[in-house]
């Protein structure tokens, strides 16, 4: 059994490597929910939905998100009705949203709407929210606190970061199973996602982090961070401007209590002393899953590296 | 001041002729909204809506109903996810449901909510549900109670109806402005719709008949049944299965004692008597709404007949 904790776009994409390797049965993904929203009323949960359409080869092969050849006939109409339509949610993702939604509302639990998304797609893998209460991830800019979605959708992510806070966070449990499946796990992995917004609120989580630096299990993560930036996203900014260091070395240091091992890219090579100065193991391989072929040799080789 | 007891198609068709005679800020609507229904988990104002389409020009011509040139991308997904998807709700006609199901959500009343949406679509009607609780149609076939969008959408009308229930009328209350538009009403007009389903719902809200029976204002109805038969939807077969007469006649013995003015088709000139030996004035005239101009002519001669 592998526990992931997963991101987005970055994670679902690890993830799709990951069960063209092992049985996506014995792959427990743990997601951020922090950056879930409400859109014209109904409960998104944008990194959870990444990994699903992701998973379920559904996703919009450009973007990385949402539904392949999806249309925006709602959201067009939506726009003429008054409502703020800047969250783009097409047709087809609706019908994602509006199931969830209805099963919230009538009073299942994050985790089991979750489940229930994951089924109706076909996707296998057990698929955890890393908790069924509400944590919302706030970016503090120049402008005063937004939400992540505005922050990243609206405002494109051109904000400084003078701050994040998981608002939520400590009152918040983890969801059922989501401890346990990093006990149980043979090995633990942290998928190449933004180290303080996506796999940040998900460590935020009282007990969380405690299980995975508790665990005699190894945990290694993939550095998201190649030669200094992110491949997509505002990680290295985000990094540079909250007092981290944009770097595999520095997203080692945020994860240092808890990991074994770090997956770099070859051209961070450089950076793998600085790695294992810290006690971690640095795997050095290629990290752009730019192929099938790719995505399949990263997930080998960190799965290796924990086995 | 107008006010008009209001159904589905034929309702809005006819006030599609009312508001090109008479400033429409002038008219009150009140809607029925027991054929409401849940789907997708958003709320649906099957009558309404279509009263809203219709006034804003923006109605699928051929249906009577719906938007015109809508497409159904989100219900198609939602039935590949597994969804209910016999009721129709177009990917345009969305937008409408999620705006009203927001505003429901977030405390909202249903005439609040149903004032936002007319206001979106431009309509200067003024449009109240005839209750904001919640009244539901329960039709008894042989095959035991279902709702009313069962056995309208679902099952095709082709159940016997056996008997009729407004499910939570007796505790409903007439939605805000309701009472007063018709006391305060110059005339108020009972547009052609299904007397039982349509019609009956809204007289069955404690106070509304009564408030009907009250007025010293002339009430008129136009009836939906022309030669024994209805131009749209199952009045005549319901009407038979519950012992009432399927005809213009029996249409005004069901409004007996609250009407002043019936307004029948060429057709059913024949049945002029009839209505006038019920204390009731006949005015026969051609009620078949087929262009601008018969739409118009009718309303005007309805118009007459209170003034």
């Amino acid at each position: 059994m592998i526990a992931v904790l997963a991101g987005g776009v970055g994670a679902a994409k690890f993830l799709r490597g990951l069960i063209s390797v092992i049985d996506p049965s014995s792959i427990t993904v743990i997601g951020n929910t922090a950056d879930d929203e409400e859109f014209l009323g109904l409960h998104v949960s944008p990194d959870l939905d990444t990994v699903v359409y992701t998973l379920a080869d559904a996703v919009d092969p450009e973007a990385g998100w949402g539904i392949a050849n999806d249309t925006y006939t709602a959201l067009e109409q939506a726009a003429q009705l008054g409502q703020e339509t800047w969250f783009k949610l097409g047709d087809k993702d609706l019908a994602t949203h509006l199931l969830r939604t209805k099963l919230l509302r009538s009073g299942n639990t994050l985790s089991q709407a979750t489940q229930a998304v994951a089924d109706a797609f076909g996707v296998t893998c057990r698929l955890l929210p890393m908790s069924d209460d509400r944590v919302r991830t706030i970016v503090t800019t120049d402008d005063g606190d937004i939400s992540f979605q505005e922050y990243f959708v609206r405002r494109r992510q051109e904000d400084e970061v003078k701050a994040l806070k998981f608002e939520g966070a400590e009152q918040a449990q983890p969801a059922p199973g989501v401890l346990d499946a990093i006990k149980r796990a043979s090995g633990v992995i942290i998928a190449p996602s933004n180290p303080l917004v996506s796999i940040g609120p998900i460590l935020a989580v009282p007990g969380i982090r405690e299980a995975l630096v508790d665990t005699d299990a190894k945990v290694a993560a993939v550095s998201p961070i190649i030669g200094g930036r992110a491949l997509k996203g505002p990680a290295a900014g985000m990094l540079e401007s909250l007092g981290h260091e944009s770097s595999a070395a520095g997203v080692a240091k945020l994860y240092e209590d808890m990991l074994d091992v770090l997956v770099l890219d070859e051209e961070d090579r450089v950076l793998a002393p600085d790695v294992e100065a810290l006690g971690i193991t640095p795997i050095v391989t290629n990290t752009i899953m730019r192929d099938a072929a790719r995505r399949r040799a990263l997930a080998e080789a960190t799965l290796e590296s924990i086995s």
